[in-house]
């Protein structure tokens, strides 16, 4: 049986990711406290699939995972986007009123900042995950907290659903990216269903480096679907850049990298793998 | 007297970037609960100035805060750069062992996430901002509730600190932007001090589109110091992109945004502004 690793409890978003995009297959899930030690599994055991949030189109890029996933030996190998939708949940026989305390992540928390200020009678708390803070109230009992988390996670978990919908921006999407150690990636892919690619590479700052790479990459039929600059800390002059591409003919896709190494610094290729449709 | 609005309280990192901006000059501080609020301020009075966080190097670029840029007729005129250190501090009477809950803004929170595993006997509970907590729990006096704030907010407010540099990862720097009414941009910066502007445009899924744009921006010795790709939710195959440039000759930057105009969709100028050094 697969291996999972996720940052986070059953019934958390990457809990649902995983699900979705190992659809029907059955996997045990290993739950970690951390990103770092999702990496640390799939580090130390090449059985272990690890799937991490990348960008969310509210919070933006998870630079740390950006990080982590570069200076790891991980390697993309799928992506599965979901819809993030918030519920507030408590204990099974408790009531609105008797709510006193909402816990979650710290990220939930202010992607219903709107629905806290309606409700400033209640206390914020942050905890280390979203489903994790419903399975902390469900296992001690505790009443007069709620949980914001998935209307899943509340269902796993038996409690009740106080309010389905509480995020502020309807248009709360996140994209996770799905992991192997290197040694694994090209048994856990399909070769002839790669079409898209994530690259990391570095710039010095001279006038119009990126321009020619985009040229180059534009030259053999390589199209970006996201780009972002990260200044490099310490290196003041320095830019780095990610990257991800989409193409129909890995050919042209494998020429267009040789083409472009030349002319960057530290390139790394993060992962070729099936684009989500 | 200028009029400076921010988002968060007196001693808030806000607060502490608006007095390195205008060093030395005297200003009236409006205090925001919302980033919304700050651009409400500017379009409806336009001695207001305002000033925003836009990107973290470790929470990444504030998605909301371009979008609210974008839509408002607000014009950037400046922008400021701030290394953020978080302090716990707590009533002047009370000492650690007192301490059983920790409040400040989610962000904040986040950011502390290992000191805040350290002490897991402290409760950590969302607030507004980061010196507001400070504030409402010197003029409520609070006893066993402490703040992550700046030392700046802590030493305003009449707070003991218990502990500096509580923050996770010690490179966290902030960028602000200083924005005015459009109607007071020319009036409130230097212009043969210009040297950088931020852009925002939008593309169709054409191959090479953005390449096409950063050989022309090349060709009249234009730097890029960001780039951010955004898909734009609802039309999946658009991507707006956000740009900030920097360039020694202001006509050949002027040449430039005419020679990409009618290659991109929508294009705006936020702002056009001397980068901070």
């Amino acid at each position: 049986m697969k291996k999972i690793a996720i940052q986070g409890e059953r019934g958390s978003f990457h809990d649902i990711a995983a699900h979705q995009y190992f659809d029907g297959e059955a996997f045990e899930l290993l739950c970690c406290k951390t990103f770092e030690q999702v990496f640390e599994h799939i580090q130390h055991d090449s059985s272990v699939i690890g799937l991490v949030a990348i960008e969310n189109t509210i919070a933006g890029s998870l630079l740390h995972n950006y990080e982590l996933l570069r200076s790891s030996g991980a390697v993309v190998i799928g992506e599965q986007k979901l819809h993030i939708k918030h519920a507030l949940c408590c204990l099974a026989n408790e009531a609105w009123s008797d709510i006193h305390e909402v816990h979650s992540h710290p990220v939930a928390l202010a992607q219903c900042r709107n629905f806290l200020a309606m409700h400033s009678e209640l206390k914020a708390v942050v905890a280390e995950d979203t489903a994790g803070s419903a399975a902390y109230i469900a296992h001690h009992a505790k009443h007069g907290w709620a949980a914001i988390c998935s209307s899943y996670a509340a269902e796993l978990y038996g409690m009740k659903v106080l309010q389905e919908d509480i995020h502020d921006n309807k248009h709360n999407f996140t994209r996770f990216l799905v992991l192997s150690n290197a040694s694994q990636a090209s048994l856990l892919r399909s070769e002839e269903k790669i079409d898209k690619a994530s690259l990391v590479f570095s710039l010095s700052d001279e006038e119009g480096s990126l321009s020619k790479i985009l040229t180059i990459l534009s030259f053999y039929g390589i199209n970006l679907t996201k780009i972002q600059s990260l200044p490099i800390i310490g290196r003041e002059w320095e830019y780095m850049f990610y990257v991800d591409i989409v193409f129909s003919n890995p050919m042209r896709y494998r020429q267009s990298i040789d083409a472009i190494t030349p002319l960057v610094k530290n390139i790394k290729i993060l992962g070729e793998y099936e684009s989500s449709k």
